[in-house]
């Protein structure tokens, strides 16, 4: 691979985001979430269970008397802060907050041990027992939140010291993990490190910590398995890898013969991506084919229509093919997140569009899903069907929360939540050396150095509500370079436009103008793996218009779906709809969609911070004769009694009070 | 209520079982169920966990040194063993068998303590822990099994020393529970004493008894309850009561406050059986109401079709009305056993055939379906539909079996299917001064006393099969009584002939004759509470021919349960049908049932012991252009090909091998 294909997210730095749609998401985390969660850790939120974490920082470097509280992960959940509050220096500048995080810093700086080590648990609890249950506590897992900390940390403020001690800690487990003989021959339980490690490895140019990444991904479930030694070893109970079979954490078998995306989903998509990057770092091809067959095992087998993923709450866990039920779902936050960083290092190993429309599925529907549109309460659990009596009353669905909640004992998805969406703009951008790739569409101002000279382009756009995008071209001086825009894989009508002049392109992947008269100067285009390709030197005030068809689709799933046979889900763009009960009223089960539908779409500006709602006119099943107290009766043909319909988009739902949802709605 | 209404079983020494359809389950029984239990109690059974039962009275009564094996209610496995076999002494006599009874019975004698106490966990454990935690220990439990035991036995054979022990175990309790301040206020964690202290009552004749299954029922749930007064008195954790609120005892409020069934299904058709029995011997309104309250709660809003009820595995309980999952139900044979002695004991209150319909629907599909047709594998979970992949894969499809398991731990089904087989016949007839009641259709020859007389009747039927039924009256000496036949709620088309005269049944209930010129002399006929009452001087070859209309019928749900819309359910007579992978290829939720269609049946003498079979033609749902590994895509008409559909009876599923399995069709 040559260095021209070496894609990285642009930094967040370049990019000023000014859509309205995403400026609400990073200020409510901005402004809301990140201080909330400040307080949180240092457990003054009144009302709410403590989380411990400052405090188990200050008795562990001896600044208090204690002992540890929370879960034996607690320190993560300081890291996920970090990370995010990092983001947000990046394109928000906070003396207050960065002093806020240095005092942090020096915190976790007098905590850390002479060797690097730095779990507060095992600080606390005792360092005789550290690495003896990789299984089950999380150090190395923490540890990999602490790395994208710090990598954040420094990108956002060129500070050092926080990477510094991110480093010594790597440092440490690099020296006690590895392949030689004398040190432990073991790997993350939970995973994370191993994409953290990368990062790290990307910003120091440190190969051991490329190397350790590798170990890691490598050495997981070879036989003798490391978790039934180290279970021997300290004569330990057995945990989930018991009824699981490792699978639980993917260590039932060399990463390289998974071929099913198995056990916590969470987990998986961490595994995956760290496989990803050290499947480009090494341009290994058993890895990449590897990260391929679990990518299309996920999308083809066991995604929701949201990109929510793990069909079960017992492990919060992948189940197996086309088992996916709306309303007994898991289907967390941070597995759809956990789904977005694979889907960008399989688009940055592959340059495939596909996998950016996966990203953008999740992004759009079950990650914003799991927060609500002030910013307060957030879901764990995403479900597609939802009737509240039963969330209450039906033990197997009382993990399917009908509204969000404030906070969590254990808080993964708020702070996951807050990193992916003060950093989205990363997401959206990502340039090589000579390319800028747009894979989202968002209002912006871009500034970035393409083949060595500074390009600048400002973006707006009224996406996901309206079809166009705009990208007009603000720097002064003409420079070469290509712009790759990401078509769609849910858009049928692609067209687009350079200084007027139109192209359209067509269902077989060619490109035909308009107007053969009028063809653009020195325009090299081309369409490859789902992206349109613009090469020329662009000048100030190029302007290129996107238009990307919208029309409302039905969409159905594939036959062994078995919840979903006999149903369609409405989708316009890359927007997952719903019917409430607030808008439709209750038993959405006996709704109908009528097999022509007429769809109307109206943009309602003060519904639901604003959205695109969609009516059209179904029908609801009514049994004329019964009698309602009869529970079977002989089959009569039922009436379908006309009804107007009224769906929104998926994120939004729960916003207006407890009701019942409902994404696939029969035919 | 008159003498004249007091309506009993008939006893199983009066009635001889010649029908094929019940005499080869009563010989399974006989053959090999009640061997095969009597080697499991004696931990005889090579490969399956001891059972561990007569070892514990072995130690209890100091024959043989040892500690309590099993679980805290193992007692009770003797017992309803001990039911079963009595009751097949009553229609076989068996010299072995009644010796080996005899021999446990001299056992329990040894083992029953000065005052009577006789429970082998706290004679081994400590006698003075017992009666400390009723709420989960099963001592008032094991005395219900106990007495049900003793009853049978005497009637089977008029030894009279178990009844004695179980009476003395009975007059223990009684002076150990009751209203006096001196007593304790507590009542049965499990219920089923109540029902057997009336049954004890009955033989006896002792108003103790009466009064104790009185006390037990007006007691329980009254405030400050007894379960919480225990807890606190003995420093234990809360039970499931905690998260249940004491629902799942049917302790949370008085009986008579009660409205909706809940909690652990099995418990509480026991107690509302017992409910029932004392309402009737001392004619409480306030308690009949409860009874009527609670059985309507149960069959028109938390029923499956088949009888089967408890829609949760969580707790085995009832969930909220129309909550009938079909794939993650309980539906426990037990529970279904329950609702028939509950229904019997409606009936008995209210002469009205609509309980008897639910007790036909419960025993002809949710029971019989917990027994192989071999007898030698049982199901607890009866499912009414199944893809054998998911109980494997899906942690909460765990417990739904998709073949039935030769015997389980908790040994709880397999002898009460077999207790409630061996005395079938007391379920189909019975009888008061001067009426025969035919409840259930089975062939038989009856020797009874009516209003003094002895009335022999002989039933020929190949029902569930055919659609009549032959009553002949084989008595040399006429007499004067009734015969109340059961009008079924399911048979539209109701003809019967008295000698030949005929008569039909018309939908307003009243009766016509077919031909106005031949009545029978002195026939008394009429309709009441779906009983089509016959009274004459019955003389020998008097004949009656019922014909109960059979045609196949298409059931649909309340349009309230969810998991039933656009999903009909096939059934001829009693019987609910299924479709196989079997007879119908894997997918079966691809298959769509006409809405006009044609049903052939046909009786299979060498399929499944003997089957009627219902074909029709529907179709099988498939999307010609689709991209098998597509998981999602816009919505396309699909294509439903003609398929030729095979129902067999869901009693005898899963008897031909591993497969899918469905109940509610598509239509």
């Amino acid at each position: 691979m040559g260095k021209n294909s070496y894609i990285n997210p642009i930094s967040l730095s370049e990019v000023s985001i000014s859509d309205p749609f995403w400026k609400n998401y990073m200020e409510l985390i901005r402004k809301n979430v990140i201080p909330y969660q400040w307080e949180a850790l240092n457990d003054r939120i009144e009302g709410a269970a403590p989380s411990y974490c400052i405090h188990n920082f200050s008795v562990a470097s001896g600044k208090t008397e204690g002992t540890f509280g929370g879960c034996v992960f607690q320190d993560s959940d300081l890291y996920k802060w970090l990370e995010a509050a990092s983001y947000s220096l990046m394109w928000h500048p906070d003396k207050d907050l960065e002093e806020k995080i240095d005092s942090v810093v020096n915190l976790m700086e007098d905590t850390q041990q002479d060797d690097g080590y730095l779990d507060t648990y095992y600080i606390i609890n005792g360092l005789e027992n550290r690495f003896t249950n990789l299984r089950d506590n999380h150090e190395l897992y923490c540890l990999g939140h602490m790395l994208e900390a710090a990598v954040a940390y420094y990108q956002a403020t060129g500070k050092e010291k926080l990477l510094t001690i991110a480093s010594r800690y790597a440092d440490c487990v690099a020296n006690i993990f590895g392949s030689e003989p004398e040190k432990l021959h073991g790997y993350p339980g939970h995973e994370v490190a191993e994409l953290a490690l990368i990062k790290l490895y990307h910003v120091t140019g440190k190969e051991a910590y490329l190397k350790l990444a590798e170990y890691f991904i490598n050495e997981r479930g070879q036989e003798p398995n490391y978790f039934s030694l180290e279970e021997a070893a300290h004569g330990r109970e057995k945990g989930w890898g018991y009824t699981h079979g490792y699978s639980y954490y993917q260590a039932d078998k060399p990463v390289r013969e998974q071929t099913e995306a198995m056990g916590h989903a969470v987990r998986a998509v961490y595994l995956y991506s760290g496989m990803a990057d050290v499947a480009r770092e090494t341009n290994d091809p058993s890895l990449i084919t590897a990260c391929e067959t679990l990518w299309n095992d996920i999308v083809n087998r066991k995604m929701y229509i949201t990109g929510a993923i793990g069909s079960s709450q017992h492990g919060e866990a992948f189940t197996f093919a086309y088992d996916l039920p709306n309303d007994t779902i898991y289907g967390e936050t941070c597995a759809a997140i956990g789904l977005v960083f694979f889907a960008r290092r399989m688009f940055e190993l592959t340059h495939d569009s596909k996998y950016i429309d996966v990203m953008e599925r999740a992004i759009y529907n079950g990650i914003i899903s799991g927060m609500s549109l002030d910013g307060t309460s957030f879901f764990y659990v995403n479900p597609l069907e939802v009737d509240p009596v039963a969330c209450k009353r039906d033990f197997h669905k009382s993990h399917v929360k009908p509204q969000r909640q404030k906070w969590f004992g254990c808080a993964c998805c708020p702070p996951n939540v807050a990193r992916l969406l003060s950093s989205i703009a990363s997401y959206a951008y990502e340039t090589d050396e000579d390319t800028l790739y747009i894979n989202l569409f968002m209002g912006c101002d871009i500034h970035t150095t393409l083949n060595g000279h500074m390009a600048s382009l400002s973006i707006s756009t009224h996406y996901p509500w309206e079809e166009t995008v705009s990208i007009r071209v603000t720097d002064s001086s003409s420079s070469r370079y290509t712009i790759a825009i990401r078509m769609p894989g849910w858009c049928k009508e692609k067209t687009f436009s350079v200084n007027g002049c139109r192209y359209r392109i067509n269902t077989d992947n060619t490109i035909s103008t308009a107007d053969a008269q009028s063809l653009v100067p020195a325009l090299e285009c081309h369409l490859e793996k789902g992206y349109l390709y613009l090469t020329k030197e662009w000048n100030t005030e190029d302007t290129l218009v996107l238009s990307l068809g919208m029309p409302v689709e039905r969409i159905q799933a594939n036959p062994n779906v078995r919840e979903d046979i006999g149903k369609c889900a409405i989708m316009r763009g890359p927007l997952v709809y719903c019917l409430e009960e607030k808008d439709n009223g209750p038993n959405l089960h006996r709704i109908y969609l009528s097999s022509q539908p007429d769809f109307h779409v109206t943009y309602q500006p003060d519904l639901l911070g604003g959205v695109c709602t969609i009516e059209t006119t179904g029908s609801f099943l009514t049994f004329p004769e019964w009698e309602e107290s009869h529970l079977y009766q002989t089959y009569q043909t039922p009436s379908l009694n006309e009804k107007k319909l009224t769906f929104i988009p998926y994120y939004a739902w729960a916003n207006r009070g407890l009701g019942e949802m409902l994404v696939w709605v029969r035919v």
